[in-house]
Parts: structure tokens; C-alpha cells; sequence
């Protein structure tokens, strides 16, 4: 069975020093190392609580979540994160909050984080606005930081932007990491993010853009399917072809699903809007014009009613490697006959992969908690050990 | 005075191995010794506060609540167990989450548990629904925890379904226990659950179930009155017959309010709905028959208006033991003259009893906190001593 | 560089044995020995955390916080002062609880408090009610406690009532002590306390009765400047008359913002609602007058847009102190064409003076946290000490 320091030994051979005292916000503005770094304290940690010793690294100290979208397993990853280092959470919430009369993000931001630690945010409804947001946030606290207002300067955790969406690749790419028995073992492998259909409308890109961005750097062959019209950013799709040049992976986009999953070792279909129509509803709604805000999401349902047949399906399945390929997805799914009648998969292969799914879903609050731990402490291996020392139990015994 | 010792050889003298790892659903579900564990264990911790000794047994982890209906003392109560204990209440509020975009119980349940020690959930609402629910989202932990996903399996804590609430019960027990000195005094002792007189309609039937089917374990002389047409559900009463056979007690049924606070030594007098209307409404409900509905809750309405008479009145409570009844109810009670025109209670007796009801409901937090404590601990009296012998102050000194 | 034994020091000096399980309501309820204690372990408190010495003197305990009306930057202070001190925060929202169906006060107060340590309350939209409102709720747990309901008796803070928002005015005071270099040189300076136009209704009373309440005791010149009408509570006017006798500074209301601004060491421009209409707004609320409600805002909006010459604009800057005025806001201010048109300052004042209206802001926590630390410590000194021994790292070390 592993030790801790066999976690600390991997770290010392990793550079990550730019880590400290810095912000999640896109794994590709972060390196190899430093990603893998990210996963070593995540299962460092989960060693650690499964062997009941606490990791509780602060006495006080509050992690502040702003969610702008809906959320159950983000919300939750976040609370047990902070919750598992000894931060306590308070939701920012535009509702009961202030910031819904005019408050400028500059002064919501200092005014929140007077003994804020982290900051967790989730803006991912309007292309070009949430990631933008966040740095914005981010600019104010390290000003107030600077000028004596604030004692610590917050950590922001990505929960999810325009972008990126980094606490869920990191976590999925944990996933295929353990699945696969290594980081080194991803070389090769075929990995298919493909477009679904779903009968809800407006899906974030920010999952496929993430998965893209994120899985083209281990050296995989990465294949984006979706239909004519489902295009992401542009920008990721470069950054994309750049790191599988890189890495000596592949990147290609396809328009057929089939071609897709066939030998793929893992498959990832999810529904997701076109980003040229979210780009034009983020307009709309800039111009509160909500006639055309209908008209468009009738628009793309109809079109999405077009591609019933990009479903997750047995048959294609089968067309997998050893028909055997590990299936994922960020989670709720669309599961045909369960939660509609057409979506992205088949109730079958979901029910097959159910156990895998929820495994997957279970490294987020672990990647979070290392996203913070690394970027609060200077020295994370000495942390560890010193934690180790102390044997704290997380239940008394 | 009593000392911590002395809460410590009584649980020595219990057989409850069963509660480790275990739920809380009914109390009908546990045995007297567990039952007596539950309390022994509540006044322990009780003490220990008094004393300023603290019991907080986690240095992480969280406890979920889900109320499924309002709640005032419930949620403060179970937020509080939680708190003495060393757990983060993070509240599982299915507005803010994806629960209501059609996401399976079972995903949810897993989703929301990787660091929680604790399941709190309030569902009370739809008969055949509640106590259904909780079992179907323990199941759910349950096998997540046995697929290594879920570190820990959480214990759930019924905080009132459609067929118990366990929590008032138990806090209700403990509180007639302290009254009358003790455990054995209760044996032949009158008790009297009334229904009552309610402007407002469709209060949930788990309260009056929850006592007819507990205060008939202790050998008390148990009388459920209520006008024809306000029956619990059949299988709760066959409880309480059962109960009572074998406690040496009594159990019966009256339709004469007078007949059953005649030489009471406990009254319950509370409203609630019919269970055949109950069930009938569940029904609409799942028919979307928002009509029927309406017409369900205006026929109500009118049959609750004919029994204004059902009261406890200054005169009634004369009639009981002494004329000094111990009077109680779950609260809020509707007050006559106070919080409507025609109650449950007069005024005069209401405020007599005021001290004793808070007690009453004070008794909630610990009995909470003792049903996770012994889940979560297979020796409670080892680590109910080690934490006497730590001393930790609850308050700083 | 200050040591904590200097706060110690200065503690000793001062007599605030009163404050020892008390509350604080209001400002000139308190001595100035007390409100001194205030300031000084809101420095201790805060030396501590810049060192990262551990302040969590609660093990476990809730801070309870109501708040009726919305707020960012005081729920965010609430809840980092109860984080400090190691208390939980559970928001009583009366939303979610049963407080909207006719509970009591009383026996919500009591139902919500059997683990409280504190509890904040935010009462200030209706002139009459806030305040005694608190006091009724504080009464019903001082019984709750005398009657052995309550294990302690949780100790309020105001957090802004009707007449006063002390830990606002403490807050502000506090930053102007610490621009003064010391308590000793606020005596002689000139504060201009006055109101400012805004395009929005009905901002509370609270903010400048508790700066004329609080700095008229300091021994400083204070003017309280509006157009007519748009008077103060009488009785705080008799307050800061008084206070300004006592303490050798003065008091003057003027009806010319130029006069007010003149030569000013501190300027305090915010807008605030007549009292007179405040109190008829009360009434209408109570009969329920929605129409009349509708009515008097549109009255008192272009009662307000009379008088939009109200601006704290670089011209009126100039005319202060060597035209560099402390200028002073409780935030969020009304900012000229940044959050309106026409509002209370204008954009590049308020830009030159962000970095102190922040520093402002950032003394709320400390604040809060030290009126909770006065109530519950009977010596808060040997506390204060025996904390740095312990010397336990706030952030793992």
C-alpha cells in the first residue's frame, strides 16, 4: 500500500513554485508539473482522510462561493474542500446580497474578503463574460491586498467559466489517470469528446473546451465530434492543437460520431450549445431584448431536434475499443427514458457506468482542495509531512 | 450531583452494537435498550456542554440537511447537533440545486456525500412519499460506499417523514422522563394525544403517530382521541397495540376529547390532518390536480370548522390528574386570541406552560446530536471518558 | 511595532466590567471606558490575526444572524468576526422558517438560541420597531436562560437598528482614530455629517444618527447638514447635543452643505429618508396602505431630485480642511455617472479616497468580533494572553 511519502517524493521531483500565493484559473495557463502536482496532494489528501488523519490546515477562515449558475455537485465539491482544510463556506449570493443594487465587482470583492481565504466563482452563461469577471475580481483583491486592506490575498478557484471549467477536467482527468494505472499510460489513447443531443437547451461549452484543452497535453489522440454548427471557442480549439503538437498526442475535429467513438478508450458525449449562439444570446441579453432571446432558443432547439441521433448508444458502443471503452460525463446526463424521451445516452451503458461516473464526480472536492492547498502554502510537501506527524484524527478515536 | 461516570456505566448496562453504522427512520424500528441509549447518551452530552467539556468528536466533515417543508426549530435544532459534534451544515436546498432539474435520487445522494457523516432530511409532506424517500436515498450512500466512491457511509437522521418524527418523539420522551424523575415512574402514567382544533389545514400526521406509537413502549396508558374522520394511519395504530401488549400498557382510541384528558398526567393536544385526505391529496398531487386540490383543502377547512370545541381549555385541564396535566405540544401551537381566533389552546394555559414546553423542545438538539453519535461510534462510553480525560473547553478559559 | 501586551496594557486602564454579558444596542448606552475596550480589542484582535495567532475561543456554538433587510458587507462582517472567534453562523431567515407563519418572538428567539453564543440582528426599515424589536428578543432569551431553557445567554449585536447602526459608526470611528494617529487627536476636528442626493428611496436613519451619536463624544466639532426636511430622530439630536456639552466639542445642524463642508478634518456626505416619512411609511405598512406606500415614494423622490446640488464634488472638497478632508462613506455610495447620474459624490473623489473607504469597511469584522469577545469574557486580558502563549497558527504552520 502507498505511504504519504510516496506523495511527498512525487512532489519534490515536480516545480511548482509559481503555484504559491496564485489562482486556478485555465489549466493550459498552468504546466505539466505543476498540473500533476495538482493531482499528487488531491490523492495525498484522500490518502489522508482515509487513514483519518485531519487535514485541516486553518483555524478560521472563510471560503466564499459565488455561484451565477446553478449548482449541486460543484456547490458541494467546493463546501467539502474547504470544509476538509478547516475553511468555513459563505455563499455570496447576488439574491440576498447587495450586488444586485449596483455594487461595483471592485468593492463586492474587498468587501468580501476581509478574512477570505478562497474565493470560489461560477460564471459560465455569457461567452467573453465570466472568465473576464473573474479576473476582474481578482485584480481587486490583490489590490486591496497590496494596499493593507486586506491581511491575506484570496485564492480564486475556477468553478466553472466561459472558458474553462478546470475543477472538472482535473477531476476527470484523475479519473482516467487512476482508471488507466498512470499518467504515463494516457499516451496513445484515443479519447472521443463528442457532441450529444439533449431536449434542454444552452449547455455551457465550457465542459467540451475543457476536456479539449486539458486532454491534448497527455499525449492522447483527441477527436472533437459534434455537428456542422456545434463549433466551440476558436481559441481553445488552438490551444488544443498546439498542446497535442506538443505532447506528441493528436487533436482532429470530426462531424461524425461514429468516426468518433470507433477504438476510442474513452468517450465523453455531452450536449452543448453552438458558440456562435451563445455568443449572440450573451448580445441579446446585453441588450435585454427578450423576444429575441425566445426566438433564438426556439431556434436552437429545433436544430438540436435535427441531431437526435448523436446519442451514446450500445450499438456505437460496441465500436469501442474491446467495446470496452470508459465511458464519462460531468453529470446530470440526459438518459433516455429516464430523465427524457431522446438524450445523450442509453439507459443501459449508463446504468453500466454508473459506478465509474460517481468515481469520477468524487476527485473534485479533492482537486479543490489541492487547487487551494498549493496555492497556500509554500512548502506543501513539508505541510504534509508535518500533518502526518501530528496525526490529528479527523473523527476522534 | 451527577457525574460523567455515571451516564457511562448505564450505557454499560445496554445492548445497542446494532446503532453503529446504522440509521434512524422509526423509533419503532429500535429496541427499548436503544431507545435508552439514544437518551442516556443525549443527557451525557447535555452535561458535558453544561460543564463546559467539549464534544466536538470531528475535526471535518459535513452534515446535509434537506427539508422538504419549513422549519424553524427542526433546522436550528439539527444545525446545532451538528455544530456540538464538529460538523458544517451545508443545507441541500433543492431551489438552488439541479435536484429540480430532474436529477435521480440516487445521484444526488451520492453527489452530496463524499464528506458527509450526516443526512438530515425532512419529508413529511405526501403519504407513502417520505420515509420512502430517505430509504431510497440510503440506499443509494449505502452501495455508493460499498463501491469505495463514498469514503464514509453517512447516517441518516429522520427529522420527521409522513409516518414518524423520531426527533420530536424522542426530545418529547425525554422531557416526560426529566419531568417525572425518571424512566420507570412512567409505567401506568395517563397520556393523552389529542387532535385538536386548527385554522389552518393539513398539519402532517407524523407527530401524533410519532408519540402513540413511542409512549406506548413505556408502559403508559395511552389514549389517541380525535373527532370520527381524523384517523392516523392504520399501521401506526397496530404499533401502538402491539406496543402497549407488550409494554404492560394500555392503548385505545376515543372520539371524546373529555374522555381522554379525564386524570391525564400528560396531554398532547394538536391538530392534524385526516390521513384518508392526506393520502387523497398525495394523489392529486402527483395528478398535477391543482382544482381538486383546492376543493380537497376548502372541504378541509369546513370539517376542521366543526370541531372548534376540540380545545384544551382552563376547564378541561381541570379535569386532568390534579388538574396539573403535564401539557405539551411540538410548537408552534395556534393560541386562541394569540395567533388565531379559535386554537388548539387557550391563552392562559399556554403561558402557565410556557417554561416546560421550551424545555420540551430543548431536549431536540441533544437527542439529534446522541442518534449520530452512537452511529458513528462503536464504543460511545471509551470516547465519552477520553473526552472528559482531554477537557477540552467548549469556551476558552 | 505594538505588542499585544500594549492592547493588555490599555485593557487595564479601562473600566468595562459592565459589558460582561451584556449587549450592545446602542452607542450612548455605553461608556466611553467601554467603547475605548471596544476599539482596543478590535487592534488586539486584529494584531493577532496579522500574526498568525489563533483567536477561536468558541470549540463549538452558533452566531445566529437575522437580517431584515439585505446586506453584503455586514452579513460578510458578521460572519468573519463569528468565524474568527470560532463560531458557526446559521442564518435565521425567516423565508425559510416558520417565523412568516405567526411564531412568536419570543419562542422563536428562545427555539433558535439553545446553542447561540450570539445573535446579530439587521432591523432597520421601520422607525419604532427595529429597536424594540431586539429588546423583545432579547428579553425572551434572558428569561430562556433564567429558566434553564438556555444553557447561556447569547449576547446581541445590533446590526443596525432603526436609531443606530453602531457597528457601523465603532467601525468608522475606529478608522478615523487610526488616520489621526490616536483617540487623543480627534478632539477640536471639524466632522460634517451630511445628507447627499440619491436617486434612490429610503435609505436608513441609521447611519447618521449613529455618527452624530457617537462622534459628538470625542470632543470634535460636529455639523449635521440637510435640507430642511429632511430631520433626524429628535431624541438622537438631544443625544449628540448632550454628548458634545459633556465631552467639550460641539453640535450645530445647518441647513448648507458648503457651511457644513467648510474647513471639515472629516465629511461624511450620504443620502438619507426624512424621518418624518419614514415614520409615515412605518404607519402605511402597518395598515397596509399599499397605494399610499406607491404614493409617498414618488412624494419623497422628487423631494429628493430638489435638491441634486447635494453632491460632494471637488469644488466643496477644496473648501475643507487644506482641502484634504478624511471623506467617509459606509458604502455602497452613489457614485456620479458610475452608479447613477446624479448621486452623492462624484466619480474622482471617490476614486482618490477608495483605498480608506475600504480600510474603513475592513474595521466592521474586528468590531463585531470585539463586542462578542467583551460580553463573553469576564477578563478578556488573561484571554488576550493566554491565547499568545498557546500561540496555536490561524494558517497551519
Amino acid at each position: 500500500m502507498k505511504t504519504l511519502q510516496d506523495y511527498i517524493d512525487k512532489l519534490n521531483s515536480l516545480n511548482f513554485k509559481e503555484m504559491y500565493e496564485n489562482d486556478f484559473f485555465l489549466t493550459w495557463e498552468k504546466s505539466d508539473a505543476e498540473l500533476e502536482a495538482v493531482w499528487t496532494v488531491a490523492d495525498a489528501l484522500r490518502f489522508m482522510r482515509e487513514n483519518n488523519i485531519s487535514t485541516k490546515v486553518f483555524e478560521s477562515g472563510l471560503g466564499i462561493s459565488l455561484f451565477r449558475d446553478n449548482s449541486t455537485r460543484t456547490r458541494f465539491s467546493f463546501a467539502s474542500a474547504c470544509n476538509l482544510l478547516g475553511l468555513e463556506v459563505q455563499d455570496l449570493d447576488e439574491g440576498k446580497s447587495q450586488v444586485a443594487h449596483g455594487e461595483t465587482v471592485r468593492e463586492t470583492a474587498n468587501m468580501v474578503s476581509f478574512m477570505a481565504d478562497v474565493i470560489g466563482i461560477r460564471d459560465d452563461m455569457y461567452i467573453g463574460k465570466g472568465n473576464a469577471y473573474m479576473h476582474e475580481f481578482m485584480e481587486a483583491v490583490t489590490q486591496g491586498n497590496k494596499d493593507g486592506i486586506l491581511e491575506q490575498r484570496p485564492t480564486l478557484v475556477n468553478l466553472q467559466c466561459d472558458i474553462d471549467h478546470p475543477t472538472q477536467s482535473m477531476a476527470d482527468a484523475l479519473h482516467i489517470i487512476h482508471e488507466m494505472g498512470g499518467l504515463e499510460n494516457l499516451k496513445g489513447k484515443k479519447l472521443a469528446m463528442t457532441w450529444a443531443y439533449s431536449p434542454s437547451y444552452g449547455k455551457p461549452l465550457s465542459v467540451p473546451q475543457g476536456i479539449i484543452g486539458l486532454m491534448t497535453r497527455m499525449g492522447m489522440e483527441v477527436v472533437l465530434a459534434h455537428p456542422e454548427g456545434y463549433e466551440v471557442m476558436p481559441e481553445v480549439v488552438e490551444v488544443a492543437k498546439k498542446n497535442a503538437e506538443k505532447s506528441g498526442g493528436s487533436f482532429r475535429i470530426s462531424n461524425d460520431m461514429a468516426d468518433a467513438f470507433k477504438d476510442a478508450d474513452v468517450v465523453y458525449p455531452k450536449s452543448w450549445a453552438p458558440f456562435a449562439a451563445m455568443e449572440k444570446r450573451t448580445n441579446l441579453y446585453a441588450e435585454g431584448d427578450s423576444d429575441g432571446i425566445k426566438a433564438l432558443e426556439k431556434e436552437l432547439l429545433s436544430q438540436n431536434a435535427q441531431h437526435k441521433d448523436w446519442c451514446c448508444t450500445e450499438e456505437l458502443m460496441k465500436t469501442t475499443k474491446d467495446g470496452k471503452a470508459l465511458y464519462m460525463h460531468c453529470l446530470p446526463a440526459d438518459i433516455n427514458d429516464v430523465s427524457c424521451v431522446d438524450g445523450e445516452v442509453e439507459a443501459t451503458v449508463f446504468d453500466r457506468y454508473r459506478d465509474p461516473l460517481y468515481k469520477e464526480a468524487s476527485y473534485k472536492p479533492y482537486v479543490i482542495a489541492s487547487m487551494i492547498f498549493l496555492s497556500k502554502f509554500k512548502n506543501p510537501q513539508e505541510i504534509l509531512k508535518k500533518l502526518e506527524v501530528k496525526k490529528a484524527p479527523r473523527i476522534f478515536e
